[in-house]
């Protein structure tokens, strides 16, 4: 429906990196398997294409937040014939006849949802989620108490993987990770024979303690780094760009957008693309991010608005700064955590956020 | 195709309201016109739904940003058989025969655009944007010079309005909005009989000076406080609420959510709701935002994650707080703009980033 010509902002999505940095993890993990976390549009990319793509390269573990997610994955894999589990992972809570309907895989994170699985389908299988410190979804250290007294809640259950979630895996010096791999494998006994899983894109790097029988990687897949501090092993996946609908010359005394937060001190050159923060380019850049044209860094002057954000662009030969001209705003040349940075948040929800009015270009081949 | 059971999140988009705040801006205006800025799916809650309510209450000067948005409302009205005017801000470059086609009114932002368009369609009508201090998009002071001295650059022109944008009208002490009023009077004296427009929300509270023949409110329409600092005259236009997904009780010590940003200090209760920063529901709340469940002000503890948020229930009666209980998180109770402050933006980003997986209802009676 979009017109390649009247778009303002360009996502190109590498589908060919995407399953490579998905192999790429898949060959550090010795004899596990490799999952990925697909929830969120596959952190904003587009879930349907990536569980072909990943299903394809040789992924069988699938992972979203919620049914309404699966629902629609599992369609996506029988129109090309295409199999693979599909795990819940915000729970069976709620969910009718759909998990049953579509073959999905729930997530059991409390003993409600046990008690729920075991009395509904206890033939189908099912996920158990231990919390070991995120305190957010999972049994909690008292519900594996209480386990350890009644076993009989668990038994006869079709157990797919027991899994717990790393808080702080991306800091390879806490001893969190130390502790949550204790309280894992403590659990862990209450299941003997099951199948085990706890590594995210970032526990992949902790050492093969963590790998257990399957690795749940996301951030990674996308390009985010998974070693913060150290250099990203993983490909950039996207590339945005925006489109110059302007450029004014401008002389001094003079400020810049809402608020008038920037003031002109030299004379120079304003160009005005349109990408603002209804597309997900964060108003938290003004006056802090920045892009490139012409391989020159072109820093953002004035607030991020809506639809328009504003680039000095003085330093750019003035045949390359015209309508038309496209700025990379994120890419290989500007990582998707620089941009985080930038704008005071993390990779993930720069992804998460990418808007809907982009011209997406999916490429599928080098 | 969501399964209402399923979701973990409820958008309610008050239709009634947003005509309601629509008619209460037009009755101040005396006899000028009230349009309405509908871009970035109006501000987040539905373009096409939008388009429809607001046409039917009188309103028929519509801006959006883009020329993929007209294309699409032009369509959506002419299913029902509505008529109005769409203005298309962000002007008529790279457009083919995009705004002929579908009879849309493109705003003329530079000289490039005017040459352009008196090229192509002298015929049709187009808006002139005349730069008073945003520096973003429209004629700069140098170009309406040369306007002056070769005035045959517009003659000839059908211009629907010359128009201008406020940078700082929501602040009613700075010297900046009369400076712009003066500049775009001084730009108006071109274009004699020409209709024009300047205000937007927070410039219809500016006194009747800054009405012209047209205001294009947009923020207004949606329940953000145009006159910030004293009550906000409109109404809340949306409800978003998160399901709770899991309750857990907690004993000291304990860490919540990524990077164990928060520590339990008391024994007390933990709510999980299915909503986080990929919903749109800021990261920028973590620790800082808050919800209301029974009336009792739950604060967020822990850090706001893709697709969960904690919320510390402690001082809810138990039998309210509850797997599949709804928290409010943006509504009457909780305006948009408090969300907003807390999340350290503004309550457009709020409402532009809302996200796609909630359950939206639209309400369209009383």
């Amino acid at each position: 429906m979009k017109d390649p010509n009247s778009s303002a902002g360009i996502l190109t999505i590498d589908m060919v990196e995407l399953a490579r940095n998905w192999q790429r993890l898949k060959s550090s993990l010795n004899n596990a398997d490799c999952g990925a976390v697909i929830k969120a549009e596959a952190y904003g990319l587009g879930a349907g294409r990536a569980i072909i793509q990943l299903c394809q390269a040789g992924c069988k573990e699938f992972f979203v937040a919620l049914i309404d997610e699966g629902v629609y994955l599992r369609k996506v894999l029988s129109d090309v014939s295409l199999e693979a589990n599909i795990h819940i992972l915000g729970g069976p809570m709620f969910a009718g006849q759909a998990l049953e309907e579509h073959n999905l895989i729930p997530v059991l994170n409390s003993l409600e949802d046990l008690a729920l699985w075991k009395r509904k389908h206890p033939q189908a299988p099912a996920d158990i989620h231990v919390d070991t410190g995120m305190a957010r979804l999972g049994l909690s250290p008292s519900d594996v108490v209480i386990l350890q007294k009644e076993p009989q809640r668990i038994k006869g259950l079709n157990i797919a993987y027991v899994i717990s979630h790393l808080a702080c895996s991306e800091d390879s010096k806490t001893t969190m990770n130390a502790d949550q791999l204790k309280s894992f494998r403590q659990a862990l006994t209450l299941f003997p024979g099951c199948k085990a899983s706890l590594a995210n894109s970032s526990g992949i790097f902790l050492g093969d303690k963590y790998f257990f029988n399957l690795a749940r990687p996301g951030a990674a897949l996308y390009g985010i780094n998974p070693t913060p501090g150290k250099p990203n092993p993983m490909s950039q996946v996207i590339k945005l760009q925006g489109k110059i609908l302007q450029v004014r010359e401008v002389n001094v005394p003079q400020t810049v957008g809402y608020g008038a937060t920037h003031q002109i001190k030299e004379k120079g050159r304003i160009a005005t693309v349109g990408v603002g923060y209804a597309d997900g380019y964060p108003r938290s850049l003004s006056n802090k991010g920045f892009g490139f044209l012409g391989g020159v860094r072109v820093p953002i002057v004035g607030r991020v608005s809506m639809d328009l954000t504003t680039f000095d662009v003085s330093n750019v030969p003035k045949q390359l700064a015209h309508p038309g001209a496209l700025i990379d705003l994120i890419g290989p040349i500007i990582p998707v955590d620089d941009v985080a940075d930038a704008a005071g948040t993390i990779g993930y929800e720069i992804l998460t956020s990418l808007g809907h009015r982009y011209q997406r270009i999916y490429k599928t081949s080098n």
